[in-house]
């Protein structure tokens, strides 16, 4: 299982607004913490800053890689931002996104093999997110086709399986965990993610909720959480569904988190 | 989905104290208490006590519904002790439990149908658990069908897929989960549960296993669980997952539970 800690996300109010008085020390400390907290990957989006969002995301990079060296997940639907934040990272990022639209298909692909990234991949076309799985899965498969005839490996390929709010749509969490097997099934080796807050949309107490599609979702096949590793209790129901799936060998993960005490009960 | 209240079990060490003083006080609360936090079942176990466990039954059963009209999970591997409780019971309770082994379905099925009982079928035979997945199931649709042909309705059945500790075969959840997967796909509308806390045996933490196998396995298929009801964390996850699911019309059950301040974050 692979972490992106995803907070450092300008949709995220607090962290906008340490963005926008250019607060080193706040920024800095959040990338430190995900990172202690077990994330292998640092998101970072400055997308609602739209005409500063080329400058705050390489001051963002560089920020961050002062403090870490974990590799990093550059956030933003504007192909010239990515393009500035990879220009100065180290070592090998993940881009966050493309998708099977032809337009953002076709200027982000340059960039991930320019760059040699990871990229996420979202189960969508120009038509839009099927709400029905066999759609979504043949998408899925599409995309992973025309992803590898354009040179990218397929341990390369994140594919996000476009979790929708429950709120508006009950089906959407069902929808989301047969897609998961479905690939998972497909292509025993590929990473599978998603944008797992989208789930708990407009409802209260969303942590609980995201804990709860975490473990549903690993349970399914997913590899890949980005979520929030400062949740104590999300990280521990972590270790735990590891130790569940099989996937902690002789429990020995969650066995030395319970020693470190960082299993919240 | 189904909660049966676990804690009236003389395997806790706690209640068999009580039980063994007769401490009428103490059980009566424990009764009333699961079934505020939400049990439509309450388990009645006096297993450790060979000597006085008919006596016992009979005595739990009477007192346990002074306080509460809910259903009673007559737990016992003798026929003797079940027909104790069972004579004594209103209402329609759940025996717990007959298996596949020719002596112990014989010896039991005469109780289910005397007393309409709905019936926790082990997906177990004579040469015990199968660790394959394949072998699990066929145990169970051999076991449904036996137990159909005897007169017993598909939605008095409960099926239990047989959970065996991680810390000794890693593979055990997955298998659970795979089990509950094929056994919901051939038989939408049967009942599926399993001794939940077994998966945890010997480990630390044990509640945060429990929550983890829950979540999974009702993102899998099963509909009843047999847990802990005054574990506040177990029962917010289980509100929650019940949402991911589509399992809860609008999200109604899981807002209520926000509105009064049951969910713990």
């Amino acid at each position: 299982m692979l972490i992106i800690g995803e907070k450092i996300n300008s949709s995220i109010k607090k962290v906008a607004a340490a963005m926008e008085k250019r607060d080193e020390e706040f920024l800095r400390k959040l990338a430190k913490d995900q990172v202690a907290a077990g994330s292998h990957f640092l998101e970072v989006n400055a997308g609602v800053f739209i005409e500063q969002e080329k400058d705050l995301m390489q001051w963002l990079v560089k920020l961050i890689q002062d403090v870490t060296d974990v590799p990093l997940c550059i956030d933003s639907p504007n192909p010239e931002v990515l393009e500035a934040g990879l220009s100065v990272t180290r070592g090998k990022s993940i881009i966050n996104s493309l998708s099977f639209e032809k337009r953002r298909y076709d200027s982000i692909i340059p960039l991930v093999k320019q760059y040699r990234a990871g990229i996420i991949a979202l189960c969508m076309d120009d038509d839009g997110i099927p709400k029905d799985t066999g759609k979504r899965v043949a998408i899925a498969k599409n995309l992973v086709h025309k992803l590898i005839r354009d040179g990218v490996t397929l341990e390369d390929i994140y594919l996000d399986v476009m979790l929708q709010p429950i709120a508006t749509d009950g089906e959407s969490g069902q929808t989301v965990l047969q897609t998961i097997t479905m690939i998972r099934k497909e292509f025993p080796s590929i990473h599978i993610t998603c944008g797992l807050s989208n789930g708990s949309f407009e409802l209260p107490n969303r942590k609980l909720l995201n804990q709860a599609f975490a473990v549903a979702m690993v349970s399914h096949g997913m590899d890949v959480l980005m979520i929030d590793p400062l949740d104590a209790r999300m990280m521990s129901l972590l270790f735990a569904i590891n130790a569940v799936m099989g996937h902690d060998e002789f429990c020995g993960a969650y066995l030395d988190a319970h020693r470190c005490g960082r299993l919240a009960v």
